[in-house]
Parts: structure tokens; C-alpha cells; sequence
């Protein structure tokens, strides 16, 4: 992955120096590569670009390949992903690269009002938009429900930003590099009830990328990894048609279909990598992936059991809100550190001990989520 | 497919229409479909829509089930159908819906302005937007190419738009109802040249969906058609790096892909759907499907051999030129067509004895392109 933060370089050669920098860790060069499978989720409304596929292929070796662009919000690299592994696992290819690339900064021309309002597109056309909901809202309105049902406090919140803050400051690829303080968090300006700046990721520039092989060429590699299980789901939009929208349905058949390919259960998974857009995002993730018990997600953040000295870490790479959030690179961002967890090459913020491994990505108002899970070459 | 044309409705309840007509067709609900392959590609630019699976899904009764948007231009449904079909094969689903939508026209509150800079998001953002390149000029490039190599001539693109509206007087759903003629076609004003207005395919809103089932379900369907091939291939970008752009590459590639998956020869072919978005890029295609030899494009059409009465019929539905172009529904439509050619249900356009057809959609400057074959059931 390339570092996440503010990029002024055109998506392809942005795309490029993770896809290059994901050939050469696997040893691999394009002609070995058989198709790719592209994200990226907001390039037609940010700078007028479709169709950026071949454009990002031909830029990294791999025009005349198949090549097909996600886009599903937040979730499109992670879907990307999961189609290039049963790409793999049925066996109609042996090696591709799955990855995205998004540009959300002001360098792309447009300022932090004109990208909400891209953002804002994830939600429902006729019946959300019109509303001026925007994302904030949209995972304010799933936390306040959880602080409702469970007794969640602006304070929890507030330690999962301190949390993921402390973990980016080891990253050297994290959009933000400063710690924070449960304090300055509870002091920021509100964004939207109960969020303030803190609880908030940022729109970051960036890209990654993943060489999937299949299984009988894994161990002609180096430092492979398995891919266990990925579950995909959705939910129904828009928000208000949701029974109990802080459950997050999605992400917890997502789950259950991706533990029981991986024929794990949440006890045995080591860590994570959740889709923190908001703090609140995190605590109901926590609890989805069946990491923590319901209701319990605010109290496990407040405690350090997600911290990366706990007993369940939980983004340690910094995860959203302090790795940053290029949005149709976050998913397989998610993979490469997934990956280099479980080979123990990630560096400061190294954990120890860990083999099972899944990542939470998830679009929209969380009605589509991708969960992966990932361990250690058996 | 819903009627090609202009339609009022939001994306959702369009694609519905084609969608709850695929669900008749089969026989089946949602419950029995397993995933969605959905297209669309430039919600986000015309309506502020991105993430629309999920909506769709909801829409049609798939919310819950995995589903995943793809865009590769006017290739979209294509690539979606593709990775349908992959799916499927391999056994990961046994029923899965595959479609796409699109709203193109002024309904969507954009001028046809507005609407050109949209498309010209489909081509190389660095190095042909800024040019002011937009498709009708892509398009008159390579067939200026192929006229200077074959002597192609603009009476005889002008019997590919008095063929395909011909047709598309006949079929119901079709944009344009009504006939035209060669002194018409060669007296319209320039668009790009060669090309007249008569030569230029129509911004369409509509939908279209196919149900895919395993071969081993097919059986127990009324009137099931075999997929026997489908081949995607890509191509350099930008245009002005293709050494032969005439010859349309990624074309040759996928039809040879497509042709080796169905065990079949170009001669085999009784009838295609090619994506005729201009009339020189029918020409183009049906070389590079090997439907007629190569520089005979444009003599075949003028002799008659492409009629639906002609030796190799193609675009019996009219085409894009006269059916009309919704880009994410077009790629699908052609599945449609081709299914009710090879059951002989396509009405007052049916061809006579039709057991082998191959539908052809290409995205952008024809850098990605998707080659199916579809036969009668065997």
C-alpha cells in the first residue's frame, strides 16, 4: 500500500506504486499476473474518471488482461478482493492482483463540502439525500441507537480515538501520525451528535494492492498467507427500514459466512482490522464480529481489551481514523496489513502471537460488508 | 429488458421492471436467486447515485444476499454477466441474477452537454479529456483509420444505420421505431467525421436483467440457453498508444477466448448483437468477430449481408444504434436478445433457424470488450 494522506499524483500512478510494490513482494512480475480486479469508488464524480480499469492496467503492465472495476462505497476494494479469491479458488485463475485506488483529498479540485456531498451518494437517492443526511449522520444515528440500547458513552467513543490514534503513530503508512487524548477528543467541535472531530476518519488519498494466488502455487511463494474464508452481505436500504440498525446485520452474516468457511470461530480469531469511518463504526463492528459481547463494544474500547496490548486488538495499523480512509483502498489496505500481521513484518506496530487474523469493510450505511479472514500458511 | 428510451422512473424501480421480468421468465423469487451481478455506470455522475447494489437489491428482494456493482464503461452489464456466469461455473452459486441500468437522457435533468462530458469520462484523463476528445471522435478515429486502410466509405456506414433502424422498426423495445434511409443518413449534419448524425447511437435510459443457473439446474427451467463461452480481454489506453486501433484487439482476444470456450468457429456463428455505438464500430466488430473478413465490414453492410435476411445477420434488435443505449443496460440486453433469438420467441424480428449467436460489448475506445456465445440447449 502506499502511505495514506494527501497525493497529488494521477489515480494510475498512484494504483501503480502499490501494484508494483505488491509485485515485488510476491516475486511476481504482470506477465505471471492473469487479471485484475480494480476498485475505486468515487473517480467519475471527484475528476471525471470511468472506466479507470484499463487505464490502470496499461499503467502497470497488465493491458489486455481481464480487468473489471468495483464499486460498492466503502466496501468496492474488499469486493474486489473477494471476487479475485473465488476467482482463484475455483480455479479459473492461478495469480491476479486485487486492489483500488481513490483521491478524496483537495487535490483533487474540490473542497470538504463538494466531497460530502460525493460521499453522500452512498446513500439512498430519493429517500436519504434529500434529507441532507450525510455520513456522519447517517453512523451517528446507528450509534445513538447503540447508546440507547446499551448505555455507549461519548467517552468510549472518545477511547477508541485515543486507541486507533496511539496505533497510527507507529504506522508510517498512516494518514495521521499524532496521538490524541481522551480530552482533546471530548473537547473537538461536534460533526453530528454524538460525533465530534475526533470521532471521525478523514479523506485520505491512496492505494493497495494484493497478489492472490491459488492454493497449490502459495508455497512456491514467499511468506504466504491463507485467505480462509470471505463472506459478503447486504442489508436493505435505506437506514429507516432497518429493524434494528445498530445490530448490523450485514456484517454479522458476513461474518458468519466467513467463520465457517475458515471453520474458525470469533474465540480463535487474534485480531482485527474493522472499518472504524467513525468511532462509533468501531463498536458496533467489535460486537458484529462476535469480538466482543453485544452491548460491550464501548466498555472493551474504554478498558484497553482492544488496544494492541489487549486481549483482542483491534486496528492496529490505526485503522480509519488514524491510517486514513482512501476510500476504494481501504479494503485490501486491510489485506496488506492482515498480511503482515500474520508474517510478523509490520514493524512498530507489530502485534505478537497472532495467526488468525479478519478484516471488516464495509459500504455505505453498512448494507454491504465484506469480512475476511485470514491466517497463517498451515 | 424494459423499452429502451426515456423513462421518469428512479434506477431502482427501472431496473426492477427488468429484473421482476428475468424472475417471470425463469419461474423463480428472490429467494431462489443467490447473488446479484449488477451494472451501472454513471449514477454517480448523473444522479449523485453511487452504492446502488444495495438499493437495487432492496428493490427487487435480494437485500441480505451478496451483491456487487460493476462499471467498465458501455461494457458494464457485460463484465457483470461475465463474473455471473464464473460464478455459477465454478459452482459458487447455482441461480444468480445478472443486470444493469442506466438513465442517460435530459429526464435526469442534464443537457446533452452535460451529458458528453459524462461519457468523456470513459477515456484517458490525462492524456484525451483534455483534448476535448469525446466518443463520437474516439469512434471517427478508428473508423477514419479503417477507411484509409480499406477504403470503407461513408455510403456504406450509412447502410449500417438504414440495417439497424430497420430492424429496430421492428422490435418494441426499441428507442427508435422508425426506418431511415441512405440519402437521410448521408444528408444529417456532422457530428465527428465521418460520422453524421445518422451514424451516432442515442443516449437511452432502461434495464435489463438474465437469470444464470448451473447447467445442472438448467433442465428443470422452461426454455433454458446455454452460455457456452464468454471471453473478456482489455487493451492499451490511451488511444493513441494502440498500433493498429482499427483492428480493435481486445475484440480479437475475448472472441478467441469465447470461441475456444464454446468449441466453436467464427463460421459457426448464425447471428450477433455487436455494439454498434457508431456505425463504423459495427464494422470494426464484425471483422474482429471474424463474421465477415477483415475490410469487409463496410461491403457486407452495403451489400445486404448483414440484413437479418443476409448471410450473417447482425443487430437484429436494431442495435445500440436503433434500440438504443442505457451503457449499463446494454450489455445485458444483448443476452436478452440473444436468449429469445436462440428460443425463437424474438417476435416480429425473430431470424429463421438461429442455433449459435455471439453477443459483443465494448467499453471506452473498445479498451475492455466481452464476447459471449450462447447456443440453443444442447
Amino acid at each position: 500500500m502506499t502511505k495514506f494522506g494527501v497525493h497529488d499524483t494521477p489515480m494510475q500512478e498512484l494504483f501503480g506504486e502499490a501494484a508494483f510494490a505488491a509485485f515485488d513482494d510476491a516475486g511476481v512480475g504482470p506477465d505471471e499476473v492473469e487479471a485484475l480486479y480494480f476498485g475505486n469508488a468515487m473517480g467519475g464524480q471527484t475528476e471525471n474518471v470511468t472506466h479507470l480499469g484499463p487505464q490502470v492496467a496499461t499503467h502497470v503492465g497488465l493491458a489486455g488482461k481481464p480487468v473489471q472495476r468495483y464499486e460498492d462505497a466503502c466496501a468496492t476494494s474488499a469486493n474486489a478482493f473477494k471476487n479475485a479469491v473465488e476467482a482463484v479458488e475455483s480455479g479459473r485463475h492461478d495469480v491476479v492482483l486485487a486492489g483500488g485506488v481513490e483521491r478524496c483529498t483537495p487535490e483533487t479540485g474540490l473542497d470538504t463540502d463538494a466531497m460530502t456531498r460525493i460521499f453522500a451518494s452512498a446513500s439512498h437517492r430519493q429517500y436519504e439525500q434529500p434529507t441532507g443526511l450525510t455520513f456522519p449522520a447517517v453512523f451517528a444515528l446507528l450509534t445513538k441507537r447503540h447508546m440507547h440500547e446499551h448505555g455507549t458513552t461519548e467517552e468510549q467513543l472518545a477511547h477508541v480515538a485515543v486507541k486507533n490514534h496511539g496505533h497510527g503513530s507507529l504506522n508510517p503508512k498512516a494518514h495521521f501520525g499524532k496521538e490524541t487524548t481522551v480530552e482533546e477528543a471530548l473537547d473537538g467541535p461536534v460533526v453530528a451528535d454524538p460525533f465530534r472531530l475526533m470521532d471521525c476518519c478523514p479523506f485520505s488519498d491512496g492505494a493497495s494492492a494484493v497478489v492472490v494466488v491459488s492454493d497449490d502455487l502459495a508455497d512456491s511463494f514467499d511468506a504466504p498467507v491463507d485467505v480462509t474464508g470471505v463472506g459478503h452481505a447486504t442489508d436493505v436500504v435505506p437506514l429507516a427500514d432497518k429493524d434494528t440498525p445498530h445490530v448490523t446485520q450485514a456484517a454479522r452474516d458476513a461474518a458468519t459466512t466467513a467463520y465457517d468457511q475458515a471453520a474458525v470461530t470469533a474465540d480463535e480469531v487474534d485480531f482485527a482490522e474493522v472499518h472504524d469511518c467513525f468511532t462509533g463504526a468501531e463498536v458496533l463492528a467489535s460486537e458484529a464480529l462476535g469480538l466482543v459481547e453485544d452491548g460491550q463494544g464501548g466498555i472493551a474500547a474504554a478498558e484497553g481489551r482492544t488496544r494492541r496490548d489487549g486481549e483482542m486488538p483491534i486496528n492496529a495499523s490505526g485503522g480509519l481514523k488514524a491510517k486514513g480512509h482512501p476510500i476504494g483502498a481501504t479494503g485490501t489496505a486491510q489485506i496488506v496489513e492482515l498480511t503482515k500481521q500474520l508474517r510478523g513484518t509490520a514493524g512498530d506496530h507489530q502485534l505478537s502471537g497472532v495467526e488468525c487474523g479478519v478484516a471488516h469493510n464495509l459500504g455505505g450505511d453498512a448494507a454491504t460488508t465484506v469480512v475476511s479472514v485470514m491466517e497463517g500458511r498451515a
